[in-house]
């Protein structure tokens, strides 16, 4: 496999210069764009897209033909690895994601197992090799996964929660049960992010999307110890060129520089932080990836355009090791022409101010 | 009006001497106590329970009568201003608060005005006073308001909020609208604050509950700075008494030093930070109020006991300047025996620290 023609974003995440800021957008495949809505449709439901190889490669490049991104990121649904161990993932209409088991008798622990991702897992395997064919070597495909502690919260509550006290009273009453959760989620998480690689993932990003609702040590165990762990297992380098990992804890910020310290190439950051701070903070460390506020999509094109500016001049004129992104996953009711504002002023002002 | 007999609570707000740290709980009049519930039931709705002063006041009591807290806090809604305003605040079984006229159109925000407190909020006065009779000058009453960014949160979007993209919207549309409505809302929280404080209120906090929501710079623009104008326009001295002023943004933690600077006495703190990096950080300048994690009640007495001797020890073993309390509200699934293993640990716990 030959390294991308636009290879902007794995230069970013590994601190080489590149010409302009490169760009992607969390859930850039998702209901704000029609023609996704359209693939839904025809899906059936939302599981169903998932679990089409040829429909999730359909959905993955839709924001590509629109916008000019420098990334692709798989789409799948974070949810995926519970579901190969048995939990019995589906959805309500307007109500998220739920599980028909959700995990909290000790025998059910106990008898967890991490899913073999070429078996169970095989319909993800199949849609991140379609994808990279379908690329045809344009930009980078980034795979993902959910962190343990995220994916424990929704296995342990069965579903979103608004205060977490299933999880939280087991981590605070049988922390050894937690413990157990985490680590078979960890080794699960591992083998289906090199499963990824192995496929034809140029990158892996994992999700800390609950990791934030922890006290600052209750984090260092039960969320970012296993981080650690499975970056540490995971395949790093791949057909001579680099796989850079990108670590993001929504709520995050206070904990930056332990975050930086896990091993991975890059950090995600949410858009409570001020990235010069963080820059500051974690020095040339890592790479940043951040950090505009999805509501901003919202404003003015003349809004869009000034805030996008200010997240660049914060992080440094022209400097090397940012990715532009959200703080969070775009939402469903984003203009799709704000999104052009954004990804065409970020070009353009990014490669003005590398003058 | 005297001193409290235990003015505990408000000896560490002003960072002065105390035999140990005082505690009392964010929401400690609430659902978890079944005493709470009976009450309720004979109010029939939880707005005719915050409408009757003597109900009000009997709530406020309740968690006094079980435990050993050192200050009372008025029982009453958050969203009582906006109410006052006419918005029509009402509650759906379950849903949590609804207003009848969200503020969207530019015709109302035009309209709108800060109500006399003690007209159409006299019901809050009422029990404010009624409250101070029933204590006898035992402990401090805690009077408090929204955030006006936070009250404008539930003004904008109508109710709660997942994204907020309605008021963040009109923040990167029409941040004229959103300013005016935050100026006329600082003004009505200020009145209502110092309405309850000549009504026998002897401190005041400042509930910012969804400015953590924020990036940074909107954090300072649309929230701190009317938190800074509620401050400076507060009764601090009342009867030859300092009356201290607590700050609160939940998920705050990043912004501390901005926080600690706007004139108030002490700070509030939610989980995610060490309370100890916290005081590094801001130093002596006001007191710490928190932190820990709600959830940390669902757990064993032994780690209800140990969680909490944490938050004392990373604070500064038997230094004054700091209030127990929780990051935020009690949960209503809270075993009632966890809380008092809470208290008497934090008593026992703090002296011993002292001695």
């Amino acid at each position: 496999m030959t390294r991308p023609r636009n290879d902007t974003f794995l230069r970013a995440l590994l601190r080489q210069p590149t010409e302009y800021t490169p760009i992607w957008l969390m859930r850039q495949a998702g209901r704000y764009l029609p023609e996704y809505c359209q693939t839904r449709k025809r899906a059936g439901d939302f599981l169903s897209l998932c679990k089409s190889p040829s429909l999730a490669c359909e959905v993955t490049l839709q924001p590509l033909a629109r916008y000019d991104l420098d990334a692709a990121i798989l789409f799948s649904d974070i949810l995926t690895v519970p579901d190969a161990m048995g939990l019995g993932l589906y959805f309500e209409e307007g109500e998220g994601p739920r599980f028909e088991r959700p995990l909290r008798e000790e025998w059910a622990i106990r008898d967890l197992t991490a899913p073999d991702p070429f078996d169970r897992l095989r319909y993800v395997m199949d849609a991140v090799a379609e994808i990279r064919r379908a690329l045809d070597n344009s930009v980078p495909l980034i795979g993902f996964s959910g962190s343990p502690y995220t994916l424990a919260c929704y296995m342990i509550e069965g579903g979103g929660s608004k205060d977490f006290r299933h999880i939280k009273g087991m981590l605070y009453c049988r922390p050894d049960l937690l413990h157990r959760i985490l680590g078979v989620t960890a080794d699960a998480v591992t083998a289906y992010l090199n499963a990824q690689i192995e496929s034809g993932a140029q990158a892996a990003m994992i999700f800390d999307t609950w990791g934030g609702s922890l006290s600052a040590s209750a984090y260092r165990e039960f969320s970012l110890a296993y981080m650690r762990r499975i970056v540490a297992g995971l395949i790093r380098e791949r057909d001579g060129q680099r796989v850079p990992v990108i670590v993001f804890t929504k709520g995050g910020g206070l904990w930056l520089e332990e975050i930086a310290a896990i091993g991975c190439d890059a950090v995600g950051l949410d858009w409570s932080i001020d990235i010069g701070d963080a820059r500051r903070r974690i020095g040339d460390k890592v790479a940043l990836q951040g950090n505009l506020d999805p509501n901003v999509l919202f404003g003015t094109p003349e809004t869009v355009a000034a805030e996008a500016k200010n997240v660049l001049d914060a992080f440094g004129a022209g400097d090397t090791g940012h990715v532009f992104n959200l703080g969070h996953g775009i939402s469903q009711f984003t203009p799709p022409e704000n999104v052009t504002t954004l990804v065409d002023t970020v070009r353009s002002y990014s490669q003005l101010l590398r003058k």
